[in-house]
């Protein structure tokens, strides 16, 4: 069993890049510290750099339930939150995607996640989570893999729209807004 | 003794504001986890918003050396940004500083600080940090509390100057020119 | 009679801050040049820097109606960008409205105003003009001066709203809301 | 001859994309009027979108001068600023440069150009010129047309240097650092 102080387990390092913690450990943590978060507003851009398509996640959550989401995930012990993004994107959009990350490190938007609802936008039950929000170029083929079920293009417009902004969880609607504005095509 | 899992330890939360986890939880978690910061560079302003004077504080580093660093502290489990900042910036400045926080919650510059030289400009021999950091202006008088010896006014050309630069720890010379350069006055 | 080359007129410069064009220049000026005007949110924050009311201006069109804007003005030759936000501020808001211009002369948004729609989601019949747009805390009292006839204040919920974004000229519900997304408050 | 109100000239427009001012024209708005422009540094970035090397143009100025400086250009009359950008950059980088624009509008800087020193960092003796500035990653060959003489390529720590910021013309040395800051290298 893990402890704490003396006797500190070593998490399971052999396996790169995928959980660096134990479930317990994460659980632990998730009750203690905010986590670091990166997500995703992946576009397609047209040749003046005008966003013309924004992807959606369609995933089924916890409780079994299809919501909307971004592309989101851990930033993990010695990564970068670059490496953080890019391995987050593949996972999400395959390996055919393609993503041209921003060569400025500053977000769009940070969105801090509470578990308890009414401190700020953002709600994630888990865990108190700060996550670092990117548009991210797409220039390949996009097919989620793992949990992701689906992603679908939506016009800006559409994306703007108070019902699509409603199908996003966890406040998401209000992140994709602010993606939006800070590419101008907010409707 | 500390263990994870059945039977978590509860962290001293009877102190407010100050260590929420005890050593050994941090000391486990900062080989574990990166850690969420803030960072915060005081600046006065003119009536018209130019940053006339930019704030540093001379501190005693854990080997007893003198160095210069910015207003600097961990984001709390349950705390959102602006009151990690707020709380940082008074336990720095002292509490009749008057500091205007950014109504904006997006930083100026995000410093990734990890425990060996190379992966990134900053550097921090403890911990994987993130760091979001903001130009804060301040109205009121500073006087730095606890471990903060000092704080002292510079022009922004000598805060722009390459000397100035390397007196500051862990790469933070670096983030002081962005924080210079996102405000328009990096000479 | 004004003529061009030889003979150039001399602006009316001893009117300081009004008119530096006679309406003849300024109507060749529209149709050949793109002009460049500043435009501000004012907002009211609290300890923490949130953002907890936004002012628009009610003002009457040159076609009589009555219409919602944001406060809004030319950059004059020879003046800072600071120094025209500063000056249509007080013309907008008064003399005692204090605001707290931004450190950063990054505005939050660039509005590109055509005189034809659908080139941008900005419109304006008279000319092209390129807008630098900033969020401004305001700490006094605002009372409307010249065209102005009322400042309102609402909730950053409220400005959210579609129906209030239609209620602004110029397709300034958009920047309206633009406004909002940079600072986190967009509903 | 020209004249303005009654018999305004009518700009040669035939020639799309050229002047749309004959010479006297824009000697007489560039002494009344702020004139916008754009400016961009390109830049070559890795699979992560880490900013590898900065391009610099070399080009001799109106005294005959070699100098340094950055891509550059007016926006005119009814144009875009995205259709502005992707015009200089073609202009001064030729046709097979295939720059990705930014998907947001918002620059990393405005530089604010005055005909006497003093006003701001940045000095043009012809003019009073606003800027909007963009970092720009390039994906092609570079092959300056027109009055570029040729670009050099640069790391980003070069470019960040005291000695190379005195090389850059007209205070350009500060917005080169201004861009390697906004995308986190600058050294």
């Amino acid at each position: 069993m893990s402890t704490v102080g003396a006797g500190i387990p070593e998490p399971p390092r052999e396996e790169p890049n995928s959980a660096w913690l134990t479930d317990q450990e994460l659980e632990w943590a998730r009750g203690r510290i905010p986590l670091l978060y990166v997500e995703a507003v992946p576009v397609r851009v047209d040749g003046l750099g005008v966003v013309t398509q924004v992807g959606v996640l369609l995933r089924a959550n916890a409780a079994g339930e299809i919501t909307r989401t971004l592309v989101s995930g851990r930033v993990m012990y010695g990564e970068t939150i670059r490496d953080a993004l890019f391995r987050h994107l593949e996972k999400d959009l395959g390996a055919m995607a393609f993503p041209l990350l921003p060569a400025s490190p500053v977000p769009f938007q940070v969105a801090e996640y509470f578990p308890i609802p009414g401190l700020s936008a953002y709600l994630d039950e888990r865990q108190h989570a700060v996550s670092l929000a990117f548009v991210v170029p797409v220039t390949g083929t996009c097919e989620p893999r793992q949990d992701a079920l689906e992603i679908t293009w939506v016009t800006p417009a559409e994306a703007s729209s108070a019902a699509f902004h409603a199908e996003l969880e966890g406040g998401r609607g209000t992140l994709l807004r602010a993606a939006l504005a800070s590419v101008g095509v907010l409707g």
